[in-house]
């Protein structure tokens, strides 16, 4: 890194671990940046604002650090800089954690959502790439949804559109976690999945489920057809009302061979009318994707 | 009308009358302008393009015209002005309409879709006056539907963003016009509820369902309450997806009393788990809301 050259830094903050990407603040806003640095840190739990701190101020080290962007997992009043509620982080629930890291650092921090952060990614620099209208969708325990228009998250009046994975596909289904019968993730959630599975006698969870699919099990087939089939269904709902020109399907349970993926867009592909059915395609930045996130946030907010 | 003042010109062509509205140049963006003059034609269906530039050019007088604005029935080329495809007046269809009549005129003429210039106007004139991110449904034959965010039309990729009438409620339900099973549509279009009436004996169509609803008709109210039930799911997705902050409800079928929106609400309301649930309230621009939504355009354009 060239001395005191400015540089900006991206902090995707987990549950468990701190990912950092360190890019020079004059990278171009179209592909990713090779990064400066880039690792983890173990989460500072008790002492969230004091730890990222601290975090912040050893990857500052003599660079001439311009602007932090932290993704937090949690309801984030992104204007406010404020976490309304981090179910993983307790202690950050009310903080107005950008005022703070900002008043500790000296200089300008943003908090973001890391669904957004990681959709924006995506949208930009990943599968999403050229198109305008990007859904990011990423299964995994729940499912988390984010439509990026011209490298925006279209928030909704409450910050909390995209939500995906409660769009009733089967009105008689299971209780849900939200209370309501049926929703998307009642049926392709990982705790549905592996207890779809467990019930035929499956073992390994959600993963092994998947691998014995692609192994060619019968039992597997059904669970992983019927989950791609409501998936699809979910699809055809975003494709009515959002109409998007592009949907990455990212997370655990997208990993390749992505076959939860290219099942729901061949149903998709079968069933859709009206519907004008745009790419659905696997997203490319795994786990990184919030960190690079958090970087081209920071790089567009110079 | 000050001799000589500039105005624009709005034109809500529908498939058998044009209304028209024309407004000073100078009017406020923050409330319906007082109309210079209004009042409507019959849509010239045979030639169109000459029959609306006939139209503009006697409503101009003497007055300093700066722009038309027209709104089309059908699916609209926003940006290049042509229309691409219009069922009632099949003459415009591929017609560069925008750039014919701004050579016959002489100023700036735009074409936008019907159901985006009343969404437009009922969000910043209407009852969604106020709130940045408004959902406007219409209720009628079918059912349109347009997300408005800080006041243009979130359009999606291909500009069909917003068919809420085509969100599966029933899964086995009836065949749609749009080839699928159990869309909103089949329960709560016009034709649907007339057929559920006309089984149960009833007569005058839909207004005589809602009528005899209103009269506390039993076979009525199981009709209009199944209806307002297949709604509030629809809207239970909507908010889920989209996460509006306000819904506004119009059309034909949603007159005062307004039976669908109130039960609708009170579904919505009673059903809901995760959802931020925005108020949801009768549209109040009534058949002038295209014509308002065009004149809205032609200020903001200016």
């Amino acid at each position: 890194m060239q001395e005191g050259a400015p540089v900006v830094l991206g902090l995707d903050v987990g549950g468990s671990s701190v990912k950092h990407l360190l890019a020079s603040a004059r990278a171009s806003l179209d592909t990713p940046p090779k990064p400066l640095d880039r690792g983890r840190h173990a989460t500072p739990k008790s002492s969230p604002v004091e730890g990222l701190a601290a975090i912040a101020s050893s990857l500052r080290g003599d660079a001439d650090l311009e602007r932090v962007v932290l993704s937090i997992p949690g309801l984030v009043d992104e204007a406010a800089g404020v976490v309304v509620r981090s179910t993983n982080i307790p202690a950050l629930d009310g903080r107005p954690l950008g005022a703070q890291l900002s008043a500790e650092l000296g200089i300008p921090v943003d908090v973001i959502n890391d669904g957004h952060a990681a959709a924006v990614a995506e949208a930009s620099w990943g599968a999403g790439a050229g198109v305008d209208d990007v859904f990011v969708l990423a299964l995994g325990t729940g499912i988390a949804g984010a439509h990026v228009a011209h490298g925006q998250v279209v928030p909704g009046a409450h910050g909390s559109a995209g939500e995906l994975g409660h769009i009733t596909i089967e009105p008689e289904g299971s209780i849900c976690s939200c209370g309501r019968r049926g929703c998307l993730e009642t049926i392709i959630g990982a705790p549905a999945l592996r207890r779809a599975w467990v019930a035929v006698g499956g073992t390994g969870g959600p993963e092994g489920l998947l691998a014995a699919h692609s192994a060619g099990d019968a039992a597997a087939t059904v669970i992983v057809e019927r989950a791609s089939s409501a998936l699809a269904e979910a699809i055809l709902t975003l494709c009515a009302l959002v109409d998007p020109g592009c949907i990455v399907i990212g997370g655990g349970l997208a990993q390749a061979p992505h076959q939860l993926v290219t099942l729901a867009e061949r149903y998709v592909g079968e069933r859709a009318s009206f519907h004008r059915v745009p790419p659905i395609v696997p997203a490319t930045l795994g786990e990184w994707a919030g960190a690079n996130g958090t970087v081209l946030t920071a790089l567009r907010r110079r």
